[in-house]
Parts: C-alpha cells; structure tokens; sequence
C-alpha cells in the first residue's frame, strides 16, 4: 500500500475499505500534516490502520479497555455506530485546531496596528500556510463523507442515520470555517500591506520636510563660509542679518509644510 | 446541545428543528457577531431559542403581549405564518445594517483623496472584516432558506408559499448586496494603495529635485570654504562671480526638472 | 410595496408582475444608480410603474402619444409584443453607457503611459465603480428574463419568441461587455501600479546617484574647511590638486553609475 | 441588421443563420480586434457575409475560384462540408496569433530581471490586452460551437460528423491556451512588481548606508569648520588625528553595514 | 497529424485512439514541457507513438525486452492491462516531480525570511511558471480519462476495473498537489513582497532619522563657520557652549525617535 493516498472510500463484496486524513499539528516542524487513517469494515468487524498515532482514535481505544461500560455501548450498536464514533471523534478534534486559528487572527488584526515590524509579516504567513495546509486535508475528505452517507446503510441500523449527517454537517462546518478564515487572513495581509505603505509614506514626508528645509538653509551658510571677500565679512551685525533671514525662511517653509499636510 | 450549530433544517415525524444565524452587532467590541436561533415548531406550537437576545424576535413577541389585536392576527393563521413572521422580521433586521454598511463605503470613498492617513487603513480594514463576518453569517442560510421553502407545506396553508418567496427573496438580496459590497471594499482598498504610491511618488520627486539641486551647490560653496588658497581668496567681486554661477545652475535645473514634470 | 425590490417575475392567475432595474446616470452626483420598472401585464393591459422618470419608456409613450401611427403598430399585436418593446427599448438604452465606459477605458490606457498624476488613480477608481454598480444592476436580471422567455406565451402570440430570443441575447451581450470591462479596468490599475513603481525607482535611482557622487566630495571640502593646520593650508597649488583629485572620483563614479544602469 | 451582435446560431425551418467572431489584429491601431462574420445555409446554398475582409475566407475562395480541383473537392460534399471548412481555416488562423503571444511571453519572462525599465511595462500591459480581447472574442464562440454540433446533422452527411468535433476541440484548445496565457502574463506582472521591489530596496540601501556614513563625518568635519576657538586650532598634528578619528568611525560603519547586509 | 493536440479519445469500430500528454522536465531549457503520447489500441495490439522520448514508457519497454517472466506477465492480461500498465508508470512518473516542487517550495519559505536578494524572486517566479506549465499539461487530462474509464470495457475483463479507478485517483491526486502549491507559490509571492515592503519601511526609517539627527546639527556648524562676525568668535569656550548644546539636541532627538521607535 502506497505510503499516502487520496482520501477514498472502496466497496468491496465484503467490505468497506475507507480512507481519510485528519489534521495533526506536528510540534517539532510547527506545522499542519496530514494523518492517514485506513479503515476495514465488514459486517462484524472494523479494523483501523492509522499511518501516524491519532490522538482521538487512541483515546477512543483506551477508554474501551479500560472501561467496560463504554465498551459495552459502543460494541452493541453494531459496526457502523463504531465507524461512527471514530470518525465523529476524530474530525470534532478539529474544532480546537480551528479556535486556535482563529485567536491567532484575531491576535494579527491587533497587532497589525501596534506596528510589530517584521515579526507580524512572518506570523501571517505562517497562519496562512497552516490555513492552506488544513484545506488540503479536508477538501478531498467532503465528496468521500458523502459517499460514505450514501453506502452506510450496509451495515448499519437505520435509526443510525441521524448520526452520520452530523458528521456530514461537522466537515461541512469545518469548511466553511476555513474557507472564512482564508478570507480573513488574506484581508488581513492587504490590511498589513496598506498599513506599511501609509508608514512609509509618513517617514518620507518627514524626510523630505527636513531634507527641504534645512538643505536650502546650510547652502546659504556654507555660501558666506567662502574664503572670498563675502558681503558683510568680519561684520556682526551681519550675522544676525542672516540668521533673521534664514529664521524667516524656516517658518515661511515650515508653515507651507503644515499647509499641504507634510508635517 | 453544542454552542455554535450551522444553520440547518431537521425533519422529524412531528416537528421540524430548525436553526437560523442572525448578524448581531456587538457594540461593545464593535463587530458583527452571528446570533443563533433555534425553533422547534410543530402542528400547533412554535417554540423560540435564541443564544443571545434578538431585538427584533423580543420585539414581536413584546408586542404581541401588549396589542391583543396583533396576537390575533399573528396566532390565528397556524405556525407556518407564525415562522414566517419571526424569520421575516429577523431578516429586515438586516437591511439597516447594510445601508450602514453602503454610507461608509460612500464615505470612505470620498475619505481616499483627502488623505486622512493612517486611519482610512484602519476604517476599510474594519469595513472589510464587517462585510466578511455578515457574508459568513447569510452564506450558509440560503441553501436552508430555500430548504424551508420545500418542506413549509406541511404546517402551513397554501395561501402562504407567496410569503416564504418573499424571505428568500430577502435573503437573496441581502447576500447580492454583501457581494457588491465585498467587490466595492475590495476596489476602494486598491484605489488607496493606489493613492498611498502616487503619494510617495510625488514626495520623492520634491525630495529628489531639491536635493539634487541643493547639493552640488552647496559642494561648490564649500570647495570655496577650504582654508587652501582659494581662486579669488579674500576678492569681492569673486563672492559675486561665485553666486552668479550657482543662480545660473539653479535656473538651469530648475528649468530641466520642471520639463521633465518632477517640480 | 418597498421602495427597492431585487428584479423578479411573479406569476398571478390573471396577471404578470415583473420588477425590472435598468442602469441610470445621475448627472448631480455623477454616479450610476439603479431605476426600477415595475409592470402588470394582463391579457388586455399593461401597466409602468417606473420608480423615477426612465427616458426610453418615457419616449416610447411620448411617440405613442403624437404619432397615431406608431401607436396603432404597438398596440395592435397584444400586450406580450408591447412589453417586448418596452423592455428592448430600455436595455438597448444600455450600450451607449456602455460604449462610454469603453471609451474611457480606452482613454485611460493611453494616459497611464503619460502620467497624469493623482487624477488617473481617481479616474480608474471612478471608472471602476461605474463597472461595479453596472453590473450589480444587470447581474440580477439575467434569470428574470430567462424566466420571462419561459412564461412569455401566455399574452403572446408564438411569432414573437424570436423577439424575446433578442432581449434575453442583449442582456447577455451587456453581461459579457461588463464581465470584459472588469478585466480590463483592472488591468489597467495593476498597469499603473506598476508604472508608478517603475517611476518611484527612477526617482530613486537618480536621488541616490546625485548623493552617493556629492556627499563624499562635499564631505572632503569640509574636511579642509576645518581651523586646523589643513595641509596645503593656504597654498594654491593645493587647491588645484584636490579639486582634480575630486574630479577625477567624480568621473570615476559617475562610470561606475553608468556601468550599473543607474544614471 | 445591427453593427455587431453576439456569435449565436438561430435555427429556421429553411436555413441556418449564424454568427461567428474571429480575432483580427488590426495592424494600425496595433491590437487585435473582433471580425464578425454571418453566414446562411441553406440544403444547396451558403452565404457569407463577412464585417470586415477575413484572410482565411478570402483565401479560401480565392483558391475555388482559381483551382478548378478545389471547388470540385469542397463543393461536392454538400454545404455542411463547405461550412466546416470555413469555420475550421477561420480557426486554424488562430494559432499563429497564440504562438506570437506565447513568443512575447516568453521574451518577456527573460526581460524581467534584465531590466529594461519602464518599457516593460507596456509591453506586459499590452500583451495583457491583447489576451483579454482574444478571449473576449472566443469565449461566447463556445457554446455556439456546441450547438452547431448538436445541429449539423441537417445539411450533413454522418459521415461528416468526425470534422465537426475536430472544430470544438480546435476552439477548445484556444481557450485553453488563452486561459494559461492568462496565468502566465499574470505571474509575470507580479514577479515584474517583485523585481522591482527588490530594486528600490536595493538601492535604498545604498542610498541609506553612504548618507548614514558621510553626513555624521561631514558633521564632524564642519564643527571644526566653525569660526571660533576650536581645539587644535591651526594645529597641524589636530588634522590628522581628527582624520584618523573619521578614517576609523568609516571602518567602523562600513563593517557594521556589511554585517548587517547592507553594503 | 498535427504536431501537437489535446488529449481526447477517439472510439472507432476497431480500435481506440487515445491522446495523453505528460509533464517532461527539459535539462536544457530548465523547464516542464508537455510530451505527446499517441496511443491505437485494437483488441491484440497496441502501438505507442511518442511525440519525444518518455522514460517510463522506454524503461517499461526495456524491462519487456530483457525479461521474459515481465514480458509474459504484461502481454497475457490482454491489451487492457498492457495499457493500464502504460498508463500508470507514466503518470507515477510525476510524482518525484512534485515532490521536487514541494521541496522547493519549503526551501523558499525559509529562504524568504532570511533575504537572500533578488535571487529568490528568480527562484519563487521559475516555480510559479513550472507549476502553471504542470497544470496545464495535466488539466485537459482528467475529463479524458474519466472518459477512457467508461470506455474501457471495450478490451479489457472486468476484474481489471479496479486498476483503473487507480489511475483516475492518481490524476486526481497530482491535480490536488498542483492546486495546493499553486496556494502556496502564490502565499510565497505575498510573503516576500510584505518582507521586502517591511524592509523598505526599517531602511528609509534609519535614513531619516540619521538625516533628521545630522542635517540640522551641520547646518548649525556651518553657520558659525560663516565668515561674518559670529558670536563668540575665535573664543574656545564659545567652541565647547556650543558643542554642548549640540549634544544635548542630538540626546533629545535620539529619545524622541526611540519613542516613536524609529531607532
């Protein structure tokens, strides 16, 4: 069997042989993969064949061996309630995985305006490929749960029926959580791109005020630092002279700033 | 039952479950929220549960407590209209939100050339993230609308199919105009980058044009400034020679740069 | 009846109620707005209820009114073909704005290459918006007249489908021109965006060139400008080998500048 | 029968009417445009009436009406044949006119990173333009290509059945071109937007790291330019030991930009 | 036969004629090429027509010719297997190839953070062009071979079914990647522009702070360097007021762009 296929449902003679994948966050990497889970379910079996430990499946497992009560209700009902069960648990550990998501956007739309620096462009990139990373997984899962909603009824009791568009309904959730989240991530990269632009725009109007004003004025002084007869030399009231024009020149150009809303 | 359900619609022998988002706006934190509500109704009860207060449900309640006419009216042609009302009023509940929405788009719009800064960013941001929570909040409502329509027979009398038309219809144009809406913030965002660098061009092109102008004079002026023998050292006539040289340079670039559009 | 319906056809047992939108200029705020049309058609009758003055239905009565012979062609082949000349008359109405639209777009292209300046970015915007309000009022449309092409028998005599065939064509010719006019402007506003880029790195380029040549040798000219024992201090041969040493880095610089494409 | 109406095909009980677009590049104005070309066919007649001379048809009966042989060949299989060819040698005129953008595409994609400034632009725009009206001019031609599909059987032999899907998968094979030109012309601009971007901050950098290491030197080197009792006043060891300070905040700063990837 | 055509299948009476393209990684060019294999399928022979050579379809030729036990286990399931075989290897063939491509696409996340120039645009702008050139050999693909599983019966046994459902679902997996890079290629490109945008915004915030800081501190040095009758001339305690005073605008300054946290 091939290391990772697409998620699937195959019907054979005897029984169902079913595919999905769940989200894991790998702490290591930082990142979202893809677990497998294989699945075998005839009339009065089920085999599972997870590709990498799941946590709920486990937890799923462990409280049977460990509790005969939870055992006893989750064997009686035949082996579609447990199909039900594993799969039901296993995307509901999704939800977690998604409010932690989205506390991280909601974090972002903060912090884009406190101005971070470059941190920021890094956190919304990383929330952004975890985001693409979760729809890879789920995306394929839809068309397969709806396959499995439709061929269920082999081994399963109809009453049962209620339970599987629950799952049906929690994928379909899923995705349109990660489909909002898509959009605001993306908002939220414009928004963060808009914001530098404005702040860039504001650093250069202040340069350019400055560079304006006080270029103009340090010419006129280096012009009278000339080792050549300059008008005035030697003279102090001169000095003032200039000073006083120059004054006059910096709040004539501060003031035309102001005007056109540079300073 | 779970906190947060998608909307749907179950079908039971004896009653229909249905839930229903409504976009609440939150003053507190200053954004839309979805409101859930879920109705059981059946032959001859309707029975309402909001997760959070909904003005315009407590409304028609409230009224239908004081006015006995309006109870008449409401409780005496069965459930169906009774649903049809709640869902009814629910939804104009939306329109005025909407035209909020339209006047700061249109004040936006007109905000974009006045440069107000920073700020334009923060407003469009926030129009944005309104306009995706109100999309979130109606997108999955209109496949269950159109559900409703499907299964209303059973408590309803014929006469009333022209009403539920009406909601969908509502809907329809409630979910048209968040789409008009998403493509107006979405243009109004490219047009302020748009500003935001037309901006930046100009500031660079008078920061660019005095600077280029004003050092190479102030270059020469200084060059005069070394305490070397100086051409002309201590002439007056060679101060004046000087200046008249930089005037002419001054012109000239002056006179370059304004044909080439940058002053 | 509310003041702003979404376009619909409702079928009574004895009439027709279509609501129609048709795309207005209004010349004070110089924006498009929406008109509604509502009409009754019944086998004998046909009543226009525009909600503000629509010019080419108000023409069409007008000829009706002077010429006894248009009126007797209009009136003498049923209320379906009488409709089917209202409704023509005022989509055909339609691509004169359109033709203006494209006319602008045409416009625009050619002036972003010239650089107009802040105005091009208000007139892309205003060109934008135009689109988007036209489409928002077109867009809702389609299915009604698809509709109306289905439930046209009724006051029709079979001869005139080919002239519904027309209006349902028409309007898809409008959609299509809209759907090219959104390509287009918007690739015009990335165009501009990058002219403008390509515009604020030539700015950069020359600023940067200028300063990276002028400041050193200003830097130097000061250096000798200080009251220290200055070598060369008052000779005047000094003053000729620095300012060749500095000519000589200027030329030095200013190929080196040249070889890198900068100046 | 109005200037230009969309490609379609109406269905009378003695002929066929259609309406076909083919891009032609006008060479004057330098962009491709729609040709419209109307045909009438009939069980023994074909009548085309083209809006503006098509080479392809030209050609085609240029070629009848000098080679006896060839008139033989196209009019000996009735008018679907005839039909087939026209519309087909209209198609094949296609796929020089992609090869030409495919051309430009590729030229551009290696122009990027050579730099050739503000031209570039243009042309990415232009070649944009030229890929929006192509697809302008094809796209409603789909559909219709289908329909003749589904009504060719009247004046054709089955035998001729073959060609027809030939034709649709012609026209289908354009549409996908264009759709991946349109990507390709699209990841262009973007990686041209990048180029750029890298571009300014480039020589920002430069800018940044000369004005940061001359101004404070500059500063420094006037301070003792000033005219009152500065130390080491006319003293000669003072220039070189202030020198020697400036030669090593110099190293010092250039060390520093190089660390931080500035120089 | 034209030099190069769409993938499609065509059934006639006695064989099939199948069009399949496939991803070829040009060493030359440095780019994905599409490779054309035609394919006549009748019920005992098969004839393979490379555009240009395809390794997995010579490998699995080679592997016929030098072993016999292979030979015999390929020919004896009839022309069915033999072309599921064909079929199958050459697809499987693209997935070290995407694997190559996700590789990449990791590199560059990291590599974006760390600012290795202009390069890594060249880099995310040559996987963006293989992706886009990926997809469009493999999209027009997937209908054909949707269409190749209902047809297959033709020449094949029915247990051999499964093997088909195989190489749909590899196709739908390959489409899956290459929609999944083409979201992260392009969440890349975003990435680095913010990057790039952010470090525009860190330089010019230096730039102006070194020049907001120095320009008018020389400006002050030069003043007193005029050659006029300043104030405390020749006077070295005038040299160290000064001086002081300097000091004590630049402390201010520096305080004031730590606060808005410029430095």
């Amino acid at each position: 069997m091939s290391r990772n296929q697409r998620p699937k449902i195959d019907e054979y003679p005897e029984y169902l042989f079913i595919i999905l994948h769940f989200p894991i966050f790998d702490k290591q990497v930082g990142r979202l993969n893809a677990g497998e889970l294989d699945l075998f379910i005839g009339p009065d079996y089920i085999i599972t064949l997870p590709n990498q430990p799941l946590k709920p499946v486990e937890y799923l497992f462990e409280r049977c061996r460990t509790n005969e009560e939870v055992r006893e209700q989750l064997f009686s009902k035949g082996t579609g309630y447990l199909l039900y069960q594993i799969v039901d648990q296993s995307f509901d550990y999704c939800f977690p995985m998604l409010r932690k998501i989205g506390n991280k956007l909601e974090q972002l739309e903060e912090d884009i305006f406190i101005g971070r620096g470059e941190e920021i462009v890094r956190d919304i990139s990383n929330v952004k490929q975890e985001i693409i990373n979760f729809r890879k997984t789920i995306r394929p899962q839809r068309s397969v749960l709806r396959d499995l909603e439709r061929t269920k009824q082999r081994y399963m009791r109809a009453e049962l029926e209620v339970y599987f568009d629950d799952i049906v309904d929690a994928v379909e959730r899923i995705w349109d959580m990660l489909e909002n989240d898509k959009e605001v991530v993306e908002a939220l990269e414009d928004t963060n791109e808009s914001v530098i632009s404005h702040r860039v725009n504001d650093i250069l109007r202040v340069l350019t005020s400055i560079s304006v004003i006080v270029l103009p004025l340090t010419f006129i002084a280096s012009l009278w630092g000339m080792n050549v007869g300059v008008p005035g030399e030697g003279d102090h009231t001169a000095f003032w002279i200039i000073t006083g024009v120059m004054i006059a020149m910096l709040v004539g150009m501060v003031t035309y700033f102001r005007r056109r809303g540079w300073l």
